[in-house]
């Protein structure tokens, strides 16, 4: 992806909450790419929103920067899961990070045991 | 308020994106002072998209910058109003803007008129 | 482009100030395929903010929509030019806008009349 | 401070990228209290990029929530420090989390050794 004006601050670097952004932008390409696109959490009644994230900026990203940002599946537990992030620019690894998300009822915002059909797409990542 | 790093870019000024996010502020801020905060009228059943946004930067305000921004209301229509907007620093006006809102059911999307206690609301700003 | 998890808010559709980072990221890739990356501009010693914009929402875009942003050259003044934008999703019209930029030197911030390199570029937009 | 709606994203609760943001101005607003605005560190020639930050949501954050966030000082390295943050809604703690910042030379972006009058600084905060 490439970094936008809006990503950057004043320090004419990329803010370091956008990172976040970049690894949600990755986390959701990654499972529209397992045929599982956004809205279709939603229309099955689950969300899955992040409860735990780390960064690490290696050297910091500009304006224009081209970047890739690959994502692994770092672990599945009975209502979580985790992806590690690597961030990448023209194959130097600049920034890592993972997230943590919860998998809950979109409509009550209760915990929930991870489906199955959830626990069986998140094995086809990073694989 | 206060110019968070997060609203600048790498030109060092604020990103003129961000204006749109204060007169936001304002409005909110306009509202509540008049008794009525922001999560009522969600629970009344109505949003207030908005549908129309307009803004002028006279001098780039910077990071750290102490901003106050006026709300005035410009216009009550059947199904819409509108607000116009002054960002000043140190007394100077350095931007202005005006924002138009719809106001629709939240639940179905559909366009509604006014209800009078919203249109009474409103004649309580910038009068 | 993509509409991404942090574009919207708690309406459920995408933010009114993310269409103004949509126009940059469209008025960007527009001058970047007529070979000039936002890099350049700065490389050369000068920065063109916006100094004025507007926008009006049709339908509300929402999350995980793709949406084409098409940019038109509007008009070429003698020290600031303007874009048109229009948003479509699935070929249908659901926003519009557009954008002032003033040239100015990127080192001291004032004014600057158009280089003739930029009047030559822009006059490749739109035609 | 108070929830935004640019705050929130379409689950209805605060993205949580926004976090990072909220300890920034926390952090900002702390070291002002201490008698040092942010411009006065690029007036001195140094700047502080965050190069690690973590955090955990343990209630989501909605709209228009008015939030206290606690700014902890955590360690002071010799070229980096890290402060604590918790995240309070009405006495209660729903996030907290941390970020790392490293001390480099504005004009360069070299690394640089922690200052002193920066080390007696941060010895004022949260003692």
């Amino acid at each position: 992806m490439r970094v936008r004006y809006a990503d950057t601050d004043a320090s004419g670097a990329v803010h370091h909450a956008t990172y976040l952004i970049y690894f949600e932008v990755a986390r959701v390409e990654a499972l529209r790419g397992l045929g599982v696109p956004a809205g279709e959490f939603a229309a099955r009644g689950i969300a899955m929103p992040v409860i735990e994230a780390g960064l690490k900026v290696i050297r910091p990203a500009r304006l224009d920067d081209l970047l890739e940002v690959d994502v692994l599946l770092d672990r599945v537990g009975p209502a979580s899961f985790s992806f590690d992030y690597e961030v990448l620019r023209g194959g130097e690894l600049i920034a890592t990070g993972f997230t943590r998300m919860a998998v809950i009822d979109a409509a009550s915002g209760g915990a929930l045991r991870l489906p199955d059909w959830v626990r069986e797409l998140l094995e086809g990542i990073g694989a």
